[in-house]
């Protein structure tokens, strides 16, 4: 299945930051941003004076393999380099950068663009909340603490990886037939997320409001939270998901800023109403933001999901501020999600638990075949545009593609998931 | 309070390994070994030529600000190293040692051991989760999963500390007269945990079996999984702890080394009897270790358990190759850690939920005042030898005291337990 390329996302109003390489002219990893198809890598650039006047920029920080030094500088040197590329493309388009800068996105490999210190994910949305809730448990609502503060848990930081890296199906323990078995998991499942990474750190003890949570943020990527459901329904109780999800999460390559998202700012339609002040958000404390998950077999692409990240309950600066709020701090590089992008309808669940009711009711995918859960040689493509197709600034994608075992009957999975939920809850 | 030195721990069958520094001779934090009461610098060993025959071991490894870099060459250079400095002190005790190299430890700050990748705690202990799971819910029994592999969760790793790190009370939701508020916890605990720092890589995707995890453990070290009830309580269902844990964890600063264990080695007294091949374990699968806790409060030392680390059902190979086993990796640096370490009597409880009951029966300290959970000021000191006393391998300590708000109530705790309790389960 052709792939596509997104070009329409990266207009000269994006110019967002990711890691690459092209040999042989770089072949180390390192900063670049990208114009329509064309990748343009920024050392180069500061080598040929285009930043020389930014003041606070370090010498060689766009030579680095990892965004962290440059994340980590003050919001207004971002904004400086933001804008002399502007003034640049402006001034004479891509003709105005060195011939050795600019490459087609079709010859240069993307590499994760921070090193990544915690991963944190969340539960904010409530849609999600409940259809999650009521699918595994049978329960109507959401839990207790959803009304007070997002809800949310501490991932693994070692197995993020890449847009285009393969997912192996994880191995994991789980009812089946009256016994507890550890084999490849049969409810493999994709999550559809929105994530920041996080640019200045805040010192271990300090807290935040969420709208000083802003100021923290470096930008913002796309992530699947690949889940392996028979897997994670029956370690759950007490301690949350674990071998279920630490399998493997992927993140879209390039970081699009926050000046480039601030003219699509909007409201969320249902605002939480924090009790506790350092959960008050500013009214605009979201983007309006369309995120796309699709799911490609050898022959098709079948759209499985349409959702809206200003209907999330929760933003993603409130969730900021509950993690910190107990003091915990915060590093250059950290990953913060939303949790599952669900709307409160059919084709806006984020998640093949919401959309097949647990394996229960499998969907069809255009090339006429069924999907309880995902089958190997699957790939996941999320994707996000902000205000519109013709905006000129969006996410390109966040795509895996399930690799591995071929031991699941195609048939089993509804009937594992059942068994599991009837001995974990 | 005095404190206690635990020079006894620390005898040449020890050699554990340690950052550390000393104005004005070794400002810079560095690598450090530790002989009854005095601190070797390693550094000054290896410019010395101790070292010189050791081939793989990088030049200025142990001028390094962590250990990473030495806790990932092969279980042969730490071996090496070992018997070298074992070598020298039987030549000539510490004399044989430049002057320069050797400080009293009273005069050298220690700090973290490790940049740390990711954190996995576990519930290891079957009393410990049966304790806990009774008094939190009132129900007989572990988790449906527990006979099957250990439990875990992903806890939080940019706030794991050093011992002597001052650990403010925390912040966060919880109910209290009916209402959520979002105040300092009421309900602060320690949780006396025993956990490995992993030397040797496994790369994403890979498995292993609990026989072969050992060899991806550099070395072990007493921790304390500071713990905030009522936030936890509150905010466990349904994705596990957060906020009420990620607050702080204290480790102690003294890598303790297999080789310095294995004479220790023995059997669990009632070996989990997994089902699945990866989890099986060699008989002499884990170390004959006491570990205690003790609450020191201006004027006096109260123990509050002795356990055994034996007893724990799963052991920490065991914790390693579960959590890799979906694939997940390991990086040098992690830490894996077993949960509280509970006996199943009284005076064996790794932590004030279970001696206390949850707040209910508040436990008596030698001053005569009594603690349902930790008032500001109280330190909590973890210890732990091998073998006994006598032994001269011990670990020394992991002390942290409790600073911070004094808006709790002394009376509350218990009140404020149940109450969230009732509301959250």
């Amino acid at each position: 299945m052709a792939t596509k390329s997104y070009e329409h996302h990266f207009s000269s109003a994006n110019l967002p930051f990711g890691i690459g390489s092209s040999a042989p002219t770089h072949e180390k990893p390192q900063a670049a941003t990208r114009i329509d198809d064309s990748v343009i890598f920024l050392n180069d650039l500061a080598e040929d004076g285009l930043f020389s006047g930014i003041e606070g920029l370090p010498h060689g920080v766009f030579a680095l393999d990892t965004l962290n030094e440059f994340a980590a500088l003050p919001r207004e040197v971002h904004q400086q380099v933001r804008r002399a590329l502007q003034a640049a493309l402006e001034d004479g388009g891509l003709s105005r950068f060195p011939d050795k800068s600019v490459e087609s996105v079709s010859k240069v490999a993307m590499h994760m663009p921070v090193r990544v210190g915690d991963f944190s994910d969340f539960s904010c949305s409530l849609d999600h909340v409940q259809n999650a809730g009521r699918i595994a448990t049978g329960k109507i609502g959401a839990p207790p603490a959803f009304a007070h503060h997002p809800i949310g848990y501490q991932g693994r930081a070692s197995s993020i990886v890449v847009s285009g890296t393969p997912i192996p199906r994880p191995k994991g323990h789980f009812p089946t037939a009256g016994e507890v078995v550890f084999s490849p998991s049969t409810a493999v499942d994709y999550e559809l997320e929105f994530a920041a990474v996080m640019g200045k750190p805040l010192p271990w003890g300090e807290q935040l409001s969420a709208a000083a949570a802003e100021d923290h943020i470096f930008g913002y990527v796309l992530l699947n939270d690949w889940s392996a459901r028979d897997i994670q329904v029956f370690e759950m109780p007490p301690l949350g998901p674990f071998i279920g999800k630490n399998f493997g999460t992927t993140i879209s390559p390039w970081v699009i800023t926050p000046d480039a998202l601030s003219p699509f700012k909007t409201s969320p339609p249902s605002p939480a109403q924090p009790t506790s002040k350092h959960l008050k958000v500013d009214p605009l404390s979201t983007y309006d933001i369309q995120t796309t998950a699709e799911i490609i077999t050898e022959d098709t692409r079948t759209v499985t999901c349409t959702s809206k990240l200003a209907e999330l309950h929760w933003t993603l600066p409130q969730a900021i501020a509950h993690l910190v709020s107990g003091g915990c701090g915060l590093r250059t590089g950290d990953i913060v999600a939303t949790g599952t992008i669900s709307g409160h309808q059919t084709g806006q669940y984020g998640c093949l638990l919401e959309s097949t009711e647990g394996g229960r009711k499998p969907i069809v995918l255009k090339d006429g075949s069924a999907r309880s859960y995902l089958k190997d040689g699957d790939t996941v493509e999320i994707s996000a545009v902000a205000g519109g197709e013709d905006s000129g600034v969006g996410f390109g994608c966040c795509s895996g593609r399930l690799v591995g075992s071929k031991l699941t009957p195609p048939h089993a999975c509804k009937v594992l998931l059942q068994a599991a939920l009837e001995v974990a809850l």
